[in-house]
């Protein structure tokens, strides 16, 4: 079986990325994530463009790795100086990494016009500066910068640049699409083109990529296809303009496609929980049709297609999700049928064949609030409630009597945002009255005032993400509006969704099913798992009467 | 020079996707920009699946494009049936569009478990339904749904099912990846053996490729370059799972690196504007790094970077940003930043020279603002307000001395929105109360009340579009909320931004500036006819100074 290194640059050319900055601690957590996931190299930084990347590879020294190997990344030496003499040189040695990438210029573009100096210093910069470090004991990986850009330019300029580092002692040489330009047929032939070149060379050959064609997942895989053996990336992309190849799917491409065992089977499995962390460290909002990784990934909308998943998962989907740790997902909306109810349902431990008339009547519920506006798809909280109406299974907590909300701009310019509001729980009126940032948020604050002496456990729950969306807008302010609002306790997260032609009643429906949805499933903990066991009796019982 | 057909499923494939959903009107603007783009075909919807979709190629008679043909999607005759009594094919007909495709079966898999028909009447199925239909006069497009994966199943029985829409007429045959699971390598060897059998056959051949490995644009690419001449994809990629095929790479692609003349250089450079128009009607977060069309695809960050850009573009830059429609951005810089304003002012008649110290002022100002979370790319009316401020041309119509907005909810249900306001008009204090459907209207109501008796031209302006976006959504209810508001009288159409942690707040300075915008165009007409002019004769200046 082909065998492939797989080397991380997450924490160095993923930090180039607009908007991604790590400090020392999210970069030592990530490292020890990647470890964890099998990664072979991770290069951590560049310590001679930032301090805290100095301060990175101090701390690393502390980290027990069980297979990877951190690599450090830094230019060839400067113009007209002996390597030895070279602080930049000098500052990865100090490092103290087992491996060291030098990158170096291909392209005689930027010899000539960024560098400045001849073809024959750049040359010589790139051989000296591998075997200084060679020498000193580390392993050299090689990075040809504009690779593929030079390479259309001058191949044989290109190719020397090649053989000065590996006649330096490279263990690896890396042809890097640096600008991403390349397509993918172009990136077969010069693939194919430098492989027979550098056949018999002694050092291996990898790829670098980047998306700005967006062809950088493909471009990577080929050349493993073309005979590379090292690939280089970063995790969910992360990477100047418009990202590094995935890591996330070459990973997945090579294992479960193109025979490549390059990461353990287990460790495949974690591919999106390591992925998800790294987008939560980095503090960007996952991309949810992410490949393999994403939310969205094997999720199911359309009723033929969760129709033909359930007789087969094949039939629409091309792997089994659970193989890099995610999972399927059945989405109800306007264009689902029954199968789609019924997997739902069955998720919630409620079983519901296709005739049952409890089918068709959520289904066709869920049809009309649909097409009043409703949206189910991210409202999990709300879809389980009206299943739980339909099926008399509903109890209300409290019961609405009325509530006010206002905000007030004053001639000094001060907002004041203020709801009363006045429910009956358990027998007793409650009547409180509270303040917020904000309309909604004031009427969250005076509703958990209302209810936290009844429910306490709703002291657990809190909003995370509040989204509004306003339907046929072409109506003005009095078009309707759909509000969407995630919520969390320490176990989960749900959505709970509202529709109104006025804001403030569309959120309140939401947060209403958003605080229902806590107290039933805090309620009923006792009690649901007395239905999944009834459930796993019925499952039982038809399974005997099929015999 | 190679020729190759545009055809765009965004207005179906790309409904599929999670959280996207269009309504009739959302999708004829779409359909006409799209149009205008130049792409040659656009599939409008599947009626079978969705009643919105009926509605929408009722309405879609009246669009007149300049060059592309609407399409309508639907599946092969159902089994055991004959062409003409099938529902489905007749509500393709009643669509009325000049161009019908039909999707059947490749792969066995699915003729076995999902149909359940024999493989004999899947073909007849195929045939007939094609037939069919193109005696009825229209063109013919046949969808091969998963062809890829029924190839690498039985080659012999996928390439009968295309013989058989050949046969039945079809005007093209289109390989599919359904799943999106086959790799660029496969796509070229399945391509290369399907185009030698296909040869001469009177059909042309496309490619429709889903994104479930993350080379679906790959794969679209080297489908041409083994020969293929109609590539199906959905702008921004939207689409079921991880997206379709992204158009907004295919295309330049194709065109600035792949020789292929598919739209005009003119029309190329309406990419990005097109790119975010969608996303904008699909409420969609546009993708910063998307290739291309991304805020990020041309930013540079790096200083090294930087340096070598402005030394030479090519050194960092696949292509020049304004062939697509987009710019270069350098991060952390001012410079860039200037010439845009000077952009957008020379677009208000407004002559800003890069040394002016109003340019400066306006840049800081805009900066700090956008910085905020404001943001005048969909906001022109508020901008044009920002620069008159800045240039001192700015004068007020009206003072606020306060509002106050309330809604009430009672026992009954009924729902009541209140707005009061005061403000201070040529010297006379108004204090006026109104209801609405909901805040924001009610607040509008008001607002008109207390100016139009001062200023009647406002009843010529109403509303057109209101929209909310909660930033840094993680926050909950306590996030900044950023409205904007599309205004309208019988002459143009503008839009005006307002940012708050308070939705109320945010609505009142969007209505505010729309008002403002629409009184300072009233008053000033005179007045700016003469600006115009005066400016007219500046740069007339300028010119005989420079000869």
């Amino acid at each position: 079986m082909k065998r492939v290194v797989l080397y991380d640059t997450t924490l160095r050319d993923g930090m180039q990325a607009e908007g991604i900055s790590f400090s020392v601690r999210d970069k030592l957590g990530i490292a020890e994530k990647l470890d964890d996931l099998g990664i072979h190299y991770i290069e951590g930084g560049n310590p001679g463009s930032n301090p805290k990347d100095v301060a990175f590879f101090r701390e690393a020294r502390s980290l027990k790795f069980k297979r990877a190997r951190l690599t450090v990344f830094g230019s060839t030496r400067r113009r007209g100086m002996t390597a030895g003499k070279d602080p930049g040189l000098a500052g990865l040695l100090k490092a103290g990494t087992p491996v060291v990438t030098l990158f170096g210029k291909s392209w005689l573009l930027h010899v000539r016009e960024v560098l400045g100096v001849s073809r024959a210093e750049n040359l010589r910069m790139i051989e000296s500066s591998v075997r200084y470090i060679r020498k000193r004991g580390r392993e050299v990986v090689y990075d040809a910068e504009h690779f593929f850009d030079g390479y259309r330019d001058n191949p044989s300029y290109c190719l020397d640049t090649l053989r000065c580092a590996v006649r330096g002692g490279a263990d690896c040489v890396v042809l890097c699409d640096t600008n991403g330009g390349t397509l993918p047929h172009e990136v077969e032939r010069v693939v194919g083109e430098v492989a027979a070149e550098m056949r018999g060379c002694g050092a291996s050959l990898g790829i670098h990529c980047h998306n700005d064609s967006g062809v950088a997942v493909a471009n990577t895989l080929l050349g493993v296809s073309c005979g590379l053996t090292h690939v280089q990336g970063t995790m969910n992309g992360y990477g100047e303009r418009c990202a590094n190849a995935d890591l996330t799917s070459v990973i997945p491409n090579l294992k479960l496609k193109m025979g490549v065992n390059c990461i353990s089977d287990a460790r495949l499995a974690k591919l999106t929980e390591v992925s998800r962390y790294i987008s939560e460290v980095a503090n960007v909002v996952p991309d949810d049709r992410q490949p393999y990784v994403g939310v969205s990934a094997f999720a199911h909308k359309g009723g033929m297609h969760v129709d033909a998943v359930r007789k087969n998962p094949r039939t629409f989907e091309h792997v089994p999700p659970p193989a890099v740790g995610n999972r399927r997902r059945v989405l109800v909306s306007e264009v689902s049928g029954r199968s789609n109810v019924i997997y739902k349902a069955a998720q919630y431990g409620i079983d519901l064949s296709k005739d049952r008339p409890e089918t068709r009547k959520i289904l066709a519920l869920m049809k009309g609030l649909e097409h009043q506006g409703y949206q189910f798809e991210a409202a999990d909280g709300s879809f389980k409630l009206l299943m739980r109406k339909a099926l008399g299974k509903y109890r209300k907590f409290f019961d609405l009597e009325g509530f006010r909300v206002s905000v007030e701009k004053r001639e000094d310019d001060r907002l004041i945002s203020e709801a009363t509001i006045k429910v009956r729980v358990k027998g007793t009126q409650e009547h409180t009255a509270s303040e917020g940032d904000g309309p909604v948020n004031a009427l969250d604050n005076a509703l958990r005032k209302a209810l936290e002496e009844f429910y306490p456990t709703l002291a657990e729950m809190h909003l995370t993400d509040f989204k509004v969306r306003v339907l046929d807008a072409k109506q003005g302010t009095a078009a309707k509006v759909r509000v969407l609002i995630e919520s969390r306790d320490h176990e989960e997260t749900w959505g709970t969704v509202g529709l109104s032609e006025n804001i403030m009643e569309a959120s309140w429906q939401a947060l209403v099913d958003s605080v229902e949805y806590k107290l039933l499933k805090d309620s009923g903990r006792a009690r649901s798992g007395r239905i999944l066991q009834d459930h796993g009796k019925q499952a039982v019982k038809r399974k005997a009467k099929r015999r």
